[in-house]
């Protein structure tokens, strides 16, 4: 086992022993900026952060390269370097931060309080490209269409995606305005201008391109992976009836683009690698991927195995938990992803950001939207304190987060991604 | 009349008097490099290429401020300043360049021949935005999937949009590789990965975002021409092949994500001043836009009256012409776009990219896609070299241009969008 998986191994911030989400075992990189300081490079480490430009110093070669990449204000120079020197920096990070460190004394003046920080987008985000690979979500969402026929006939061979809004992405935390925009319901005749009655999250994982790809020059499935930084949650509000009114026959636009959340830390893949498992196998029928996105070692080792959670805070109660499901239900793995949006010639950048695409399980424990939970909005959900919701209100907090568990490892988590949703202006 | 438009005046730099695209009517914005140079900010006269930077100094107030801020290698901190600055950079190098200018000598050491220089994208585009504004185009490309009811109810009333790649867009002149993808005819029960059979271009007028909104502050539609910094040619080539299998129901992606390209000068608002029309009477029928839409100034003066056309050249012969329409065919005016944009809460930002849609006329001459000229695919057409097109091939270039004319006022153009189509690897 890698040192920095070992379950024996402690950090000398107390706060990091048993953190549910933190502990020396994961080790998320984020941008944070203290009370009064400018916006850096850190690591999470239990309730505290370690700020990276300052205690590069310490490290050598890859490591203290990778520390100085994170001393700005977003981490794409870092992910530009690639996965070498990102692990090198886990490899160090872990050795400075444990029980027993010979530098302790040299990194605790760089250690910060995170209740006294402010989280910030972890990269200038170039490009934000939304998958549609939770294929229990695409079946439920696609029946309210076409009961008899849900997933159209290219879903289990491309990949499906859409070009997101990357300007109007936001840290978690950050208030969701709800959007005012053309609703035409199947009662009325003509459109009306006005705010979204339809609003609803998306729990989607987050995908951070480390190490780009020229333009012309597709990433081959073999490779896919290893440009991959890391991994975050990501809520893709939804103005349900904004989105039926408008997306025929271009794609969702201004239901999606008014906001879209993200967890602050960075989760690596280094940081997941014991909750790596196969992906699960196509249900019998299902046509075997084309040789483009089909990569042995990516089937044995390319989904994860991360229980995420969402929980629903209203203004008069909660957090009262709407489903949880598993990332292991996409239908894609991540590397096929990366393969597929480069395999014409698009050019990916470090710091451009995926979303998975929903995630639903196939039982309604895990349903992933409300658009699913209530069956676009027929049959209401009553809370466990007797409200009612068919959609979110405002006043609403939704709060994702994700798990990832395995016997003889430690729990690592990803922390919030959270937002409340502000009546529209 | 506002001098820089009197036809009267002409330029020191003597290709400027009578040049069809850049006489001193016109001062378009660009992003350049002499040989050996770096990047900046100039202004096109002639066959001249003017350093604004370096001539700032020679200029006074928001006009120097505007100079300055165009002296790196991108213009967005001049897009960032608004209207204003904008307004008064033109004026004063309009006098600057004027026959019998005082600064003649001081200005002279710091003109380029254009010939000799590079041009780079005008600015970091931080998101690319795709309308469908055409409707002739909307309509013919409809018909192939919906021959008695070619345009959806939302047509209308929604300026139909969706999000590009920003990563992929590039500047005239930039060779095109063919893409790969999946494509699936009907011939076939499954598909297959290779290059695209059905390569395309797509005439388009490009819109630069100047000043921005916040996020949740969406723009009025009376203020929304004021946040326009210019035009340009935009030529979204498109994989019918790859579009017809991907894209539902999420919208176009690898189809069109392969490449974007523009032409490189920003004709601004001011320069096109005399050739701003009236938006066209709606046909009999057709709804009144909703309120956020409607605006009487922007219907009165809204639309432009430009000629765009579009010239193919073989590796065997040409150019040809393969079409020429007009940019008042759209349906949505520039300002209705940008309203519509940030309608729901998104917010744009300074060097933030539109394209209008694909322009085509009512008739066959003005189609702006092969798409339509050759009815996707099924009646080739004849070159005048004998030589057939279904779609592109190997080698082939696309030139766009377009073309302002009035009475009593000199013509301007944009320069050339151009592209040459290079084999799939």
């Amino acid at each position: 086992m890698d040192a920095t998986h070992d379950p024996q191994r402690r950090s000398f911030v107390a706060s990091a022993n048993g953190h549910a989400d933190f502990p020396i075992q994961n080790l998320p990189l984020g941008i944070f900026s203290p009370k009064g300081g400018a916006a850096r490079g850190g690591v999470a480490i239990g309730g505290c952060i370690l700020d990276l430009g300052a205690v590069a110093h310490l490290l050598g070669g890859d490591a203290r390269r990778a520390a100085e990449a994170a001393a700005g204000d977003a981490l794409n120079a870092l992910f530009a370097l690639g996965a070498g020197p990102r692990r090198a920096l886990r490899a160090a990070l872990s050795d400075l931060l444990a029980e027993g460190s010979a530098q302790r004394a040299a990194v605790e003046p760089n250690l910060y309080d995170a209740a006294d920080c402010e989280m910030h987008l972890p990269a200038r985000i170039g490009d934000y490209t939304d998958f549609f690979a939770g294929i229990h979500h695409a079946t439920n969402a696609g029946k309210q269409f076409r009961p008899d026929n849900p997933l159209l006939p290219n879903y289990k061979y491309v990949p499906v995606a859409y070009h997101g809004r990357a300007s109007s992405l936001r840290i978690s935390g950050t208030d969701v305005r709800r959007p005012k925009g053309q609703r035409k319901p199947a009662s009325e005749t003509v459109p009306t201008y006005g705010p979204s009655r339809n609003l609803d999250y998306e729990m989607e994982f987050g995908i951070w391109i480390g190490t780009g790809n020229a333009q012309g020059e597709p990433i081959p499935i073999a490779e896919a992976a290893e440009h991959i930084a890391g991994y975050c949650l990501l809520n893709d509000w939804s103005a349900r009836d904004i989105q039926g009114w408008e997306a025929q026959p271009l794609g969702p636009f201004l239901a999606k683009n008014f906001c879209t959340s993200i967890s602050p830390w960075v989760v690596t893949p280094e940081a997941l690698e014991p909750f790596r498992i196969a992906q699960a196998p196509r249900p019998e029928g299902d046509p075997k991927p084309l040789d483009y996105l089909w990569d042995e070692a990516d089937q044995a080792r390319g989904a994860l195995d991360l229980a995420v959670e969402v929980l629903l805070q209203t203004p008069k109660g909660g957090p009262f938990r709407l489903s949880i499901s598993n990332t292991s239900h996409l239908y894609w793995t991540f590397a096929q992803m990366v393969a597929h949006h480069s395999c014409g010639g698009c050019n990916l950048a470090p710091g451009d950001l995926f979303g998975s695409g929903t995630i639903s399980s196939p039982t309604e424990d895990g349903f992933g939207a409300l658009l699913e939970i209530t069956y676009g909005g027929r049959k209401p959900i009553t809370l466990p304190n007797g409200e009612e919701r068919r959609f979110l209100e405002d006043g609403d907090t939704v709060i994702f987060s994700a798990r990832a568990q395995r016997d003889g490892f430690v729990s690592i988590g990803f922390g919030e991604c959270r937002g409340t949703i502000l009546p529209a202006t």
